[in-house]
């Protein structure tokens, strides 16, 4: 019989798979679901000293009022429902449409595409990468589409994890970080290894500290491969072409698999401040680098000026790869069948835009534009009202969509806030979400050095409401520091 | 210096992840890689005996011509472009449409939703599943949208897995099964415990044969779950009520957790059948069972009537999981973000359809019935003709979309298999394809009893070609006989 276990469930926290307990993820953790109550109370009627609840802690341009590129969804309507294509809509978004119901099996959206993507979309990928990257030839069979790049860097640091005990795979990603990478790891069981991005000089990337980290991490795992988020999230920082150049010298030296997230590549805002593509600075350093170094390089639908999150369209190239194990992947990519059609169909109009010579141009160079310099009007307002406030100190947001400043934070309130066993910063994070109703991620989820304390936050909220929002944290950081002094 | 290793490839197939290695995946495996490959000849003007390649190897009904239900699609052209709200459209599309972007994060399909999907359409699901089971209450929170339902199975099997050596988690999955579940368990390192089902009766589930299979493998491994495909993929059997509690029973008894796969649940042709929902049948059973047996069940927009594979959309019920577990899924989820969000939109249609007082209502029943119809009557044509062909033992198609017949095949056919080491009915299906353009899924892929012989074919071409199809199968199989006897 089975009442002799009935008290226990089969599945339960002591049974449960390990690496899934082990994984942190911040960006929708504590704060964020106390923000969704509050929100729910606020319905309720329950009385606070603010009416709404302003999320800034993740980046959803779309959410916060960014509206979509006209182009884009008009194709996408056209794709959705083909009767659309007999109205009045421009001639380009119906070619555009047809040319992707045509590579559609049955012509409809409705059908499952090839693993890696429907061909024709990753063909128009290569020729996106290609121009983009001054000529430098990019192949389509390199190229696997996914469910938002979330979904390919996952897949691809599957591929990476092997080995037991010494031997086990090790990863390096930045610190602070975007926590896709440190949960991937924890369900893969592999070894994060951290390197610290150099605050005191904007987030830069600093080679030796590449160096140290691999060396201590030798000791007790394999490390294989090295992850660059540029532009950075959540630091903001763009890196330059000599970086760029040092880290792929280092990769080589040290024998690691590079994997350069590059979601944000439109989103450089600095004057002086210029996107380099990993692929592009690999191959103009010859083929003593461009034959060797493997690299894997993701893109997304969800940033840059279009911000389509709820589509998960996204991509990856990978160069350099093993056939064999190219063949694996598309294997792996296969079990699921393949990434959203709709999804697909908007990458390929994000990498294959309308062109001068046709008839929604002008509003799509409009709208980009638009989009593109709201973003970089609020990175400089948000730099410069943050570093406004005794005890906040801002690096310039120089492209991506966050800002990541260090907070001074008395020790009272550290005191304090470990008597509740939480980060300092997260006892910050509450306390600013509970008085003021404006919802950031504590440091602490991102990672920081030791001793340290941050909040990340999006620039994402309108002009109007991000101007609200920097002055309520300029209101209650003089307000928290007065209270724990 | 790197010269000492450039010969090598950091990620190789030696050092890639074993368990990615082993997966194995039949339904996109080297049979449709070759059909691809002839598709490419043909369109070259390579001349074969065929003029094209009819693709029965995969369950992609729109792939195959189906239609979209036409209101799903006007509601998804309006969510996408909201302009049309202006045009002529029904009312009831453009409430729905109304209904779904007033749920989206700033009213946009390309904002991010909450992790486990967008809460009224979570509150639609409770709805459809309390309705489809007579009244038994389903609760939002325990609805998680998915990217298909292979996201959430997979998400389940990643939740259970646990344990080393002899404590690793065993899953039993059916044999013949839907890949998927095999893949998954290789690339999470779970042990699988195959059931096998009954050819002889209808591919019937019989708990003797879970109990044989159960206690095997508490020998090696340490039996957690249980995976039902109900209608079968690939053999198309549906269920009986009485079977659906006898496997309860047995669950309850082994302590398994149950998962079962109910993505064909509108997929039933044959007279006499009828789906039977797990969750239904546990409650029915009396508290005794439904207050303490563990149940997810899956769901997808990509079978039944609608077939929007392309979409992506699917969710799951779990029924008396522990809450901190659930955190922990919560948790899990939320690394990728959510789901897509034309997804999640198709599948609150699905769930909520329109209604007989609504002026979409008579379109929507007839094209629903009608392609129920049209699968019904190709199920039975099916089962008819290959029954007529000797040699070719076909069970009725309950339901889903899928035909598993056994094939005899002689000798020297097998030896000749073996001489080119591939499975015999690999060397069938490869034969058929070269020889008839015809694409079908060895048995061998999904597993089935030693010694025996199948393919899987879907029952999804257009009835004219599908009777093309059945055609040249008896043909090739009358010449294949006689060539190798
Ligand atoms: C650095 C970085 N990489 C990847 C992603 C994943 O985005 P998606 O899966 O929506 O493409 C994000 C999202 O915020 C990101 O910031
Ligand atoms: C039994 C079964 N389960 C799950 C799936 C996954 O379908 P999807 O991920 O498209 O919802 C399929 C697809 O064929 C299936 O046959």
């Amino acid at each position: 019989t089975f009442t002799n276990h009935v008290t226990q469930r089969v599945l339960n926290v002591d049974t449960m798979n390990p690496n899934v307990k082990r994984i942190e993820y911040a960006v929708r953790g504590p704060v964020v679901q106390r923000a969704v109550q509050i929100e729910k109370e606020l319905k309720e009627g329950v009385k606070k000293s603010f009416t709404e609840v302003i999320k800034a802690n993740i980046g959803d341009a779309h959410a916060m009022g960014q509206k979509p590129i006209t182009f884009f969804r008009q194709v996408i309507a056209l794709c959705v429902y083909p009767d659309l294509l007999e109205d009045k809509f421009p001639e380009d978004a119906k070619n555009r449409a047809r040319r992707i119901l045509q590579a559609c099996g049955g012509g409809s959206l409705g059908a499952y595409s090839a693993s890696s993507g429907i061909e024709v979309i990753r063909q128009d990928v290569a020729k996106y990468i290609e121009k983009r990257d001054s000529g430098i030839p990019s192949n389509p069979d390199d190229i696997y589409l996914s469910t938002g790049a979330s979904d390919a860097i996952v897949t691809m640091l599957k591929l990476l994890t092997a080995g037991e005990g010494k031997t086990r795979t090790g990863v390096m990603i930045p610190i602070p970080q975007y926590p896709l990478y440190s949960a991937a790891l924890a369900e893969l069981a592999a070894v994060q290894i951290s390197y610290y991005l150099d605050e005191d000089k904007c987030w830069s990337l600093d080679v030796g500290e590449l160096r140290r980290a691999v060396k201590a991490a030798r000791e007790h795992c394999n490390p294989r491969a090295l992850c660059i988020i540029n532009p950075g999230n959540p630091t903001g920082q763009v890196q330059n072409r000599q970086c760029i150049e040092d880290v792929i010298r280092f990769a080589a030296e040290e024998h690691l698999f590079l994997m350069a997230d590059e979601v944000y590549q439109d989103n450089v805002y600095m004057e002086g401040c210029q996107f380099h593509s990993f692929k592009k600075v690999l191959f103009e350093m010859g083929p003593e680098y461009s034959s060797v170094v493997e690299l894997a390089s993701f893109h997304s639908t969800s940033k840059c000026y279009m911000g389509e999150c709820g589509f998960r369209g996204g991509y990856m190239e990978v160069i350099n790869m093993d056939p064999e194990v190219k063949l694996h992947l598309t294997k792996l990519v296969s079990v699921r069948l393949c990434p959203s059609i709709p999804g697909q169909a908007l990458l390929d109009l994000v990498v294959n835009p309308p062109q001068p010579d046709e008839p929604s141009y002008a509003t799509f160079i409009k709208e980009r534009t638009a989009n593109l310099h709201i973003l970089s009007e609020k990175a400089k307002m948000t730099e410069q009202v943050l570093n406004t406030v005794p005890g906040i100190h801002c690096n310039p947001v120089q492209g991506a969509m966050y800002t990541f400043p260090r907070l001074t934070l008395p020790e009272k309130a550290i005191n304090a806030a470990k008597e509740q066993e939480q980060a300092p910063d997260m006892f910050y994070c509450m306390k600013l979400l509970e008085e003021m109703g404006i919802c950031l991620v504590p440091g602490s989820g991102f990672g920081q050095r030791d001793g340290t304390y941050h909040f990340r936050m999006t620039i994402l909220p309108a002009t109007e409401k991000l101007k609200i929002v920097l002055e309520k944290i300029r209101e209650f950081h003089k307000r928290f520091t007065e209270e724990f002094s």
